[in-house]
């Protein structure tokens, strides 16, 4: 299909900047500035239901996108006046096409964000990863519908497009049962209508059911299924986190229960990917569990871990994609075992980290510490040791990793942004320019100052990367 | 003056929850929990414009106030079942004395606590330090007037009763000159309606005019007074964050300046507390200007530091409060020397800590590493290593200084709070509890989750402790 877009313009001077975010793969600069006053975007040929909602989407922000990008602040105002030499020429026709409505979806941002700047003439563009994610944690504090859509469209800003729903846990189960109130779960239609929220902007999502550790949430209704459930006091000898609680894995009613909701959940979010977690199992929760201890009395040849493994293999044999996050062996490691990567090293892309310890009465650091800058996060490279291309392909990307333990709708933007963008801009635009240069943090910063401000207009509540002169001074406020 | 709230009250079960905050110097609690469907508040006797305003501004608080605390959540709906055995019974009359209108401003904060809790038949309240504020630096980052009254009704929340306002820095002068834009500055009118605003809730305003270094902002409109402006690159030896510049101390147009600036915003300032800065400065930035080569060639006898100490003696010979925040012996040096003190102590009240470093082109952390929790907060003993009452009564209090240069109004509200409330505690009531007990932070987290939950029901966005599991089962989170 194809767009066409028809900017009434206005030649004026206005300070080139070159603002997109992510950088596209390849771009030809006009050579004079327009001032874009008005777009009307038009769809010929072919069109969907998810193009006819981007169009009208980006009609939308164009139309009231009011920010200025922080070294635009002393522009002046238009001048209007009127006379014999008024310039009264005009132009600006902008085609987009796209070989899927996604494509569209993508276009139109880069579209959106162009229309103020010095308007390039061409611009193609592409990712380097197929999967660009958000690690959206609603199971240790609670996230309304709104606020999980507030976060798809900050997402479709920067063209990310996986939301990697962790929505249960053991602080809760938030959807449809054991939430922690009956106004603070999804129902059904809550989350088809999420779905088709994030359809709209190519966003994926793909839910999580961490099984079979991180399950305490299930003993609330299945306690006869559980092991080490809310061991209280000692928590810390069976679980990561309070409070304790892992499937029994050698009970067939945790198989069974497992299979069963997977069936049910696999049904209802349309993604062909479904998470199953597998996430900090604790091996003495077996160990002392007397279901286990009588399984392993009666089978010699198996082992706590054997036991878990065959648990896993029950629960399914699809092909698997590996999540890794613990160190950075893990991608190589995948991948040469000939495995499909995603990665969320927490050296780099834990957005939780560096926020304390949690726990009340222990006044201690975050074990991930510390925090990690938008530099620390863009400066992350995935390939990393991974130097045959063959292997390369099978990384499929990365995801930034929001755990919700100390953050809830209510401080989630200025967690969340603009670091998350940074990673963005690498899984979109990978780590090098046409030329084979690595871009440098120094050499972004302008752009994503200018990518924060244009969110902020957009009502995300990104927070600020330096104070606002050092914005308006680009290369000013470098360490020399 | 006295106070009286009329509450019409309905006896109902409900789980008792003692969740005031900060908690008062002494309480008795009552035998049973009442229900508080409609509070009336009069004014008896003397009144005055701040009592008459807070009056009014709490009848709406009380009667709009939604939140459920945590540990509530399972609380059915109330029984309005009508026959022979109802209830009928009701009571409640509360009297609020005080001996200023800004005692009656603290004692209608608590008791819009005490509404919807096992209510108290007595108590009686004063705050351990008179001196409990917020370094609010709006110099880094702007900050709307709203956001600056949107603070202050935080801060009301929690008894805290200085708003320290560090207006002015290099990065800007945000107020009536040399600000970022037209837009982005206060002016005198906007001045005199914050202040009118924080003096309803008995908030002091204290501006903050930084000299002589922190001024780069100055040599924008005073050039010649200046030292080290801008240098670029290298601004690193000449100050401590960039841009670089301090007032030349070797020109009475220096000293002219900034005793002009004092008298003129001190008039617009009612508070007789005025903030002079002092901080940072650095010696190789006045070593290597000429001007003052040229005045100590001249003068033998005198050294940077001493034409330094001479020129803040010029500046002012008022009484001095010392506010602290290097390191743990400046409280003690300073009463030790006579001084009273106010301390910030970068170890314990610096919330900006932890954020990572913020020049563009280096992966590096906060110079005041870690993240400082509510725990590390709320443990901070200023009274540390000063045992002579004497000079206890020096200490003045504390402030919590939040830094902005990476934080502004969309980011705010979860880098403040609650942990700017845990400060307020400590500071309104001291340390230990009547036995002499150390209150610690396991004991109070319970209140505190509740204090959080209270402010984000009236629309601050503080940020959550734990999740919410966490907070619905108190002590099942605690580290064994």
């Amino acid at each position: 299909m194809k767009i066409t877009a028809s900017a009434i313009g206005l030649l004026a001077a206005i300070p080139s900047v070159f603002g997109l975010w992510p950088i596209p793969t390849s771009h030809t600069e006009g050579k004079s500035n327009s001032q874009v006053w008005w777009v009307d975007i038009q769809v010929q040929g072919q069109s969907s239901p998810v193009v006819r909602d981007a169009v009208e989407r980006y009609r939308n922000i164009i139309n009231s996108e009011s920010f200025l990008a922080p070294v635009d602040y002393k522009r002046g105002s238009t001048d209007e006046a009127l006379g014999l030499e008024t310039d009264e020429s005009y132009t600006l026709d902008a085609s987009l096409k796209a070989k899927s409505p996604y494509g569209v979806v993508r276009g139109l941002e880069t579209f959106s964000q162009l229309v103020v700047v010095n308007t390039p003439i061409s611009i193609k563009d592409a990712p380097a990863f197929p999967h660009r994610g958000v690690l959206f944690d609603t199971s240790r504090n609670w996230y309304s519908v709104d606020a999980v859509k507030h976060t798809l469209d900050a997402m479709s800003y920067n063209k990310l497009n996986v939301l990697h729903w962790h929505i249960v846990d053991s602080q809760s189960w938030g959807i449809e049962r054991a939430a922690y109130s009956d106004k603070q779960l999804y129902s059904y239609k809550d989350i088809k209508d999420i779905v088709q929220y994030a359809k709209n902007r190519g966003i994926r999502v793909i839910p999580e059911f961490d099984v079979p550790g991180h399950t305490y949430a299930v003993g609330l209704s299945h306690p006869e299924i559980m092991s080490c459930l809310d061991v209280q006091p000692g928590w810390d000898k069976y679980a990561a986190e309070p409070p304790s609680g892992q499937l029994n894995i050698a009970k067939d009613g945790s198989i069974e229960f497992a299979k069963k909701i997977f069936k049910e959940y696999a049904a209802l979010f349309p993604d062909n990917v479904i998470h199953v977690g597998g996430d900090e199992v604790n091996m003495r929760c077996w160990e002392t569990d007397p279901d286990v201890q009588k399984h392993l009395a009666a089978n010699k040849n198996e082992t706590v871990e054997s036991l878990l493994l065959s648990w896993y293999g029950k629960l399914h044999n699809y092909d698997t994609i590996v999540q890794t996050w613990i160190d950075s062996a893990s991608v190589p490691n995948t991948v040469n075992r000939g495995y499909r990567a995603v990665s969320s090293d927490y050296q780099s892309l834990y957005l939780d980290c560096g926020h304390g310890a949690w726990l009340p009465n222990w006044d201690g650091n975050s074990w991930c510490d510390p925090f990690k800058t938008w530099m620390h996060v863009y400066n992350y490279d995935v390939l990393a040791n991974i130097t045959d291309p063959a292997k390369q392909k099978l990384v499929l990307g990365t995801e930034v990793a929001i755990w919700s333990e100390q953050t809830d709708e209510h401080s989630f933007d200025p967690r969340a942004w603009p670091r998350a963008a940074a990673m963005a801009e690498t899984g979109w635009s990978g780590k090098k320019d046409a030329s084979g240069h690595v871009r440098t943090t120094g050499e972004v910063a302008s752009r994503l100052h200018e990518q924060r401000y244009r969110m902020v207009g957009r009502g995300v509540n990104a927070e600020p990367m330096q104070p606002l002169w050092c914005a308006r001074n680009p290369g000013r406020c470098d360490l020399p």
